[in-house]
C-alpha cells in the first residue's frame, strides 16, 4: 500500500501523452555512466512535475550501454543507449497534468545531441 | 558488470521498433492484481525471446490500477492500468531479434480487450 495517489483515478480519463524521442549523435562519454543517466531522467521527471515510485538503471559493461527507467505515478521516463552509436533512444509517457516535454527538454539539453527525431503520441484516446 | 551482452552492441545498428499499445475495455479483475501482470509480462517477454534485466510492478492501491516495467537486455516491456475504466496501455520496446508482437498477442490474448489500438514506431532510423 501506498500515499501515492494514481493521478488519472478521480477523473476516470486515463489519457495522457507518449513522447518518444530518438536521440543521434551524441558523446559517448555521456551515455555510458549509469550513475549519471539515473540522475539526469530524475532532474528531468522533476521538472515535468512527475513523482517518481521506483527507479533502475543497469549498465551493460565499460564501453556499453546503459538501460533504464523511472516508473511514475504519472507513468514512466525510460532510457536505453548505445554509446558505440552515439544513440539514445528515451520515452516519456504522463498522464495527468505533468509535462513530458519538459522532461524531454532537460534530457536533450544535458545530452545536446546533434539531431532529434521525436514523436507525441496520444494514449488512451477512445 | 553483467554476463549479459547488449543485443545490438555487435551490429552498432541500434534499430528496434516499439509497439504502443492502446487496450479498452479489459475487465477490471485482469488489471488489478501485480502479481498477475507480472506474471503475464514476463510470459510475454518468453514468447518473444527477451531477456528480463529486472522486473518492478506498482499497485495504487485495491482496485486502482497496476504501473509496471520489465527492463530487457533487449529494451522494455511496460504496462499501466485503469481498472475502473477497463484501460491498460502497454508499451514494447525491442531492439535485435526479439519479436515485439508476439509479446503483445500473449497480453493481448490475456487481456481480452474488446478493442486494441495498436502503433508502432521504427526506433533508431538516421
Amino acid at each position: 500500500m501506498t500515499a501515492v495517489q494514481h493521478p488519472s483515478y478521480q477523473s476516470y480519463q486515463p489519457h495522457g501523452l507518449h513522447v518518444l524521442a530518438d536521440l543521434f549523435d551524441v558523446a559517448a562519454e555521456r551515455l555510458s555512466s549509469a550513475e549519471t543517466v539515473d540522475h539526469l531522467l530524475r532532474r528531468a521527471a522533476e521538472a515535468a512535475d512527475a513523482t517518481i515510485l521506483h527507479a533502475h538503471f543497469h549498465a551493460f559493461g565499460p564501453g556499453q550501454g546503459i538501460t533504464g527507467v523511472l516508473l511514475l505515478a504519472e507513468s514512466h521516463i525510460s532510457i536505453h543507449t548505445w554509446p558505440e552509436s552515439g544513440f539514445a533512444a528515451v520515452d516519456i509517457f504522463m498522464c495527468g497534468n505533468a509535462a513530458p516535454q519538459k522532461a524531454l527538454d532537460v534530457i536533450v539539453a544535458a545530452l545536446q545531441p546533434a539531431r532529434t527525431a521525436t514523436q507525441t503520441v496520444a494514449r488512451g484516446e477512445a
